[in-house]
């Protein structure tokens, strides 16, 4: 937890942004995972973590701009809580905690909502993503679960995209704890790797360094089967010769992310072929590294990410005509066909909860709708303190080339010949976590997980 | 998985006992965690699982008992699903490797409800414990979404409990590779605990290990504070001198649980102190397997265990007056607030969300309110295929002692002055998973984790 003045700040900052109706800002309550008691391990939401600064589950905050009041509303427990889950402070000390004047219990929540409307006062929420919080809506409002997300606040959207965007020195010191932990993680994965041993095995181990700091910040993707974005892990024993992709990142018991992308050899050595293709992320990777600064169009580092993959690809035979033609087409969407990075922060994919639109994307530059393109999350100038993942890929995918083929689709770039060789491949991602400074960027975590192709394979030979 | 016959036969029984009607029975989805796309890991709903054997989320199983028409219900997947999730079978490939004859789109599960109420039948479900599928219930059902759990069906609930209460031996196969699991846990928990090691570390590790398997059965609970029953672990470094306790379980990847207490001195050597309260949790947990057999009420065994913690805890001067009387008059309830022990299987707290008066009690044995004996999740007689816990526990919990002694209570059998001077110690339990045989009980796990106070000093010490 920060200083209460920085919950004060932020609060007096979204105020001033919105300008005037009643703020509502719901906290997470226990998941359920197989039934009601047994609850997934508890993660606070990231906007009320951002302005209310606790932790604890069943809270709502209230910041009645127009009468400048603030209140903290959640149930005190009693003596079986206690028995059960300890002695916690009352609510009221965990508002006085953060500088919220009131606090009010959960029954009071309606009452305040039809208050607020009788006056003509504007409801203010963010999109719900938790139907628990669906249903509360609908209740408080009138409407039905599932319209909630739909009739959420844009103002209060844009208020908090515009401030969580923009990381202060005291939450990038945060990140960096997640990146330290992050490293352990990504280190531990690349010496564990060896045929035999299971991608779930691996997985588990990785996490078990994330959850004894924190937690993870999202379910780890690890597996031989590159080409599959979200390829959870299998029991499935890894193989000599064959890459392991292992996509995982960090919490910090303060809410922080890390978010990193390696690949590994399993058995310790690049084949001939896996280093082509390997060399073709690393270039795209290290590409946006060096043109990322303030004023720079995500978009356009996508693009020249997507320049770089397709000029390698050309190399070796698997594209062929102009490369410019070649993007502007998307047809090395085949290949890559996802976006170069998104935000992080407090969420992995920063505030992607909010809207996608809101938060990568402007009056500037829109979202497209080419396949490939239509899955960069983020696409706007960048600006000091933005936080952004860069993180290439080349897949093969073959149900996706198949298709692809079957439909002569860009004939004139892609050799589908020599892709058919690759169906065994499966993929290559490399990402790493950059801050946005005054003059360019910097590569967040104190030491870099090796990712160039020798020092990848003299690290996991130690 | 097991054989398609398994699954067949459970749903002819299931036919059986329910008689007519629509049975629904929902697979989980996936669970948002920060936001939509974010999810915690996946886990299928118990009871789906034990019918319909499959894991994807977002099916729903329908049996139209008059007509005998079984469905799986569900969308295929796309092209954009295979890029980021792989190829996965077709809804009806996954219908017929259980033995399901017929598969349906998600769209037609309204059609279906109303088709069947028009002509009269009775729509059965479980009560629902995820959100999504109380919006879902509302809208088939046009009820609100928090009053579908008390619509569900009592006619199904008992006839799902009466079948998954016993376990077939192919279920007991699958327990004993989680108790394997968990024996990793716990003892990898025992040889790491030490000063200066943080809670959150060695949950972690032992998480790892369940997750490299398969995965945690529920949240740890990780403490030197054993007197918070649910005690999650926090960054606090162990101090020697105190104990860790350590509740924690495993699930497999088949979805059978494993649930285990251990309690480990940090530092190596329990104190005198420490000796004279474990051991009447070690004798009370060995006096539960002693009598536990087909016949046994487990309100019985849960009262023989209070009769010997009371025993125990007036020989050192805690508890005075006659036992007998002690424990009808609840006075042991401040020192064991809680049940003996509850039915595991799938769910950890096996069906749980069914409803505990349907699973743990029956006409002969109802529920208590007496405080302590209202936590008891099961009180009825055992029988053969019965999996138990047997966890009795003594905690010193300062506020409910603070409390208790402020109105009086009981002072005839607490002696207020000396429990004064453990206010300090924390709390211990033991718990292992017993299943009922023909004879008597058999403890479950092929290794029992070290529980004897001599063993676990020389286990750590090793």
């Amino acid at each position: 937890m920060f200083a209460k003045e920085t919950y004060v700040a932020r609060r007096d900052a979204l105020k001033k942004l919105v300008g005037s109706g009643l703020v509502l800002m719901f906290g997470n309550n226990d998941a359920p995972r197989n039934y009601p008691a047994n609850a997934y391990k508890f993660r606070q939401d990231s906007s009320f973590l951002y302005f209310f600064g606790q932790k604890r589950e069943g809270l709502v905050g209230a910041i009645d701009i127009d009468n400048d009041r603030e209140y903290l509303i959640g149930d005190d427990i009693d003596i079986d809580d206690i028995i059960w889950f300890g002695f916690v402070p009352s609510v009221n000390d965990l508002a006085h905690e953060v500088g919220v004047a009131y606090s009010a219990p959960m029954s009071e929540l309606q009452k305040m909502v039809d208050q607020a409307r009788s006056q003509g006062q504007r409801i203010h929420y963010l999109p719900p993503y938790r139907h628990d919080h669906m249903i509360q809506l609908s209740d408080l409002l009138g409407i039905h679960p599932l319209q909630t997300r739909a009739n959420a606040s844009v103002e209060l959207i844009k208020a908090v995209v515009s401030l969580r965007a923009v990381k202060s020195d005291e939450e990038i010191v945060e990140i960096e704890k997640a990146m330290a932990i992050g490293y352990e993680m990504h280190t531990t994965a690349m010496k564990t790797c060896a045929p035999g041993i299971t991608e779930q095995f691996i997985a588990g181990k990785i996490e078990g360094i994330a959850n004894g700091l924190g937690a993870t910040s999202f379910q780890s993707i690890l597996s031989m089967h590159g080409e599959i974005q979200h390829g959870y892990p299998s029991p499935r024993q890894l193989e000599a010769g064959r890459l392991m992709l292992c996509d995982a990142g960090a919490e910090t018991n303060s809410g922080y992310c890390s978010d990193n992308t390696r690949v590994t050899p399993i058995g310790g050595k690049f084949s001939p072929r896996q280093r082509d293709i390997y060399g073709a992320v690393e270039a795209a990777h290290d590409a946006v590294i060096d043109m990322a600064k303030p004023g720079l169009k995500w978009l356009d580092a996508h693009l020249t990410a997507a320049r770089v993959i397709t000029d390698h690809l050309k190399a070796i035979g698997l594209m062929k005509g102009n490369t410019e033609d070649a993007v502007q087409a998307g047809a090395h969407a085949m290949f890559f066909p996802h976006g170069l990075g998104h935000m992080m922060g407090m969420d992995v994919h920063d505030m992607e909860g909010l809207g996608q639109n809101y938060v990568g994307f402007d009056d500037e530059v829109q979202p497209s709708t080419q396949f490939g393109l239509n899955c960069l999350r983020c696409g706007r100038r960048m600006q000091p303190g933005f936080v952004m993942t860069d993180e290439p890929g080349v897949y093969f995918i073959p149900h996706l080339i198949d298709l692809w083929r079957s439909e002569g689709k860009h004939t004139e770039f892609i050799n589908y010949d020599a892709v058919e060789k690759f169906k065994d491949f499966g993929g290559v991602r490399l990402e790493d976590d950059i801050l946005i400074t005054e003059e360019g960027c910097r590569v967040l975590g104190e030491k870099v997980i090796p990712y160039h192709i020798d020092e990848v394979e003299a690290f996991i030979a130690k």
